[in-house]
């Protein structure tokens, strides 16, 4: 069943959990329905429950979805009743960032190992989190198991380093480095460049 | 024409635009074809003549496109021809991060503007930039005639702080807040999270 369901919908899944995770821990709420959640996510109705139902039947007519049946089920759907062990490349200023970030522990992952090849880094303490000689890179990840890393590498390192994250086994990449990366076809790259993200909207922004 | 143009285009444009400052600066490259991008961004060639084609004819059959001419046509097209204003909310681990981002200044965005509602924070110089108190925000940005925001807050601010940039002029803002915000049709919010992120990678990922 899995490989007929656009990727599309996949993407669309952590967003309606990020509301539901939202809806139980700022409002109490316990139940909720497609129509409020698109309202929230600016997504139809009619999306929303197209998009659930290549999964199941999570709700009932009339009364909705159970806001933490539907959070567990969603969980389930895309492998979060684990904890997922990852691994941060660069503790520059954004790798500093992403290791203080809190989310990722709350939500099934935890940043366990970080690498940079800068002397003056390696051996800082980032949020618990001592930071490896980048030559370590590989052993430590192959022998921890870890799939997934997160890259906050110049651009210039990128794509040596994801070389060497895949042959060490990592299967899914968030590459923060602005540059589109090669990897086989079974390691997936999701890709956040802030400026790629500002170029698109002044596309339709009025010029001074 | 403008209207015309899918949006899933205008997206496209950003990361050739990207591939080809790489080529140049990393490179010394003059010319490039649709197949040389496609390779490196993992899209078709075909796809890429196609929506360069919504704007005009940049290349020659066989001889391919002038990296330098490419680049210009591309900036005056997403209107990366001026500096553009970029007021940067929150001023914590991802704010500093950001602030320190040296491909902003590089690429069309002057971030001159912070904010933050602790008063630990206001005061402090990030980049060059005085974080000013959140009370300031509207008044500032108004004057200054900022139209870009970049939202570095918790949750629980984000759609109030959207709220305030919004009336104050804002109409396009880049959230790393995690949570959906809700604005008018005439502003555009673009999101990053890596949670989402990592979450629609778990999916494919074999749990353990």
């Amino acid at each position: 069943m899995a490989d007929e369901i656009p990727d599309i919908v996949i993407g669309r899944l952590p967003i309606y959990l990020r509301a539901l995770y939202n809806m139980v821990e700022e409002e109490d709420k316990v139940t909720t329905s497609s129509h409020e959640l698109g309202e929230r996510l600016g997504i139809s109705s009619a999306q929303i429950r197209k998009d659930l139902s290549h999964f199941g039947e999570f709700g009932k007519q009339g009364t909705g979805y159970h806001v933490d049946f539907l959070i567990s089920q969603l969980e389930q759907i895309l492998n979060l009743e684990q904890v997922w062990r990852v691994a941060l490349v660069g503790a520059g200023f954004l790798g500093h960032a992403l290791a203080h970030y809190h989310r990722f522990q709350r939500h099934s992952f935890h940043i366990g190992w970080m690498f940079d090849s800068d002397p003056d880094k390696v051996g800082q303490v980032m949020n618990g989190v001592v930071v490896q000689p980048d030559e370590e890179m590989e052993a430590t990840i192959a022998e921890a198991g870890v799939r997934i890393a997160i890259l906050a590498v110049p651009a210039a390192a990128a794509q040596s380093v994801t070389d060497r994250l895949v042959a060490a086994g990592v299967k899914a990449i968030l590459n923060y480095a602005p540059i589109s990366l090669s990897v086989p076809p079974d390691v997936q790259v999701q890709y956040s460049d802030p400026v790629v993200q500002l170029q698109r909207m002044t596309y339709y922004l009025r010029p001074e």
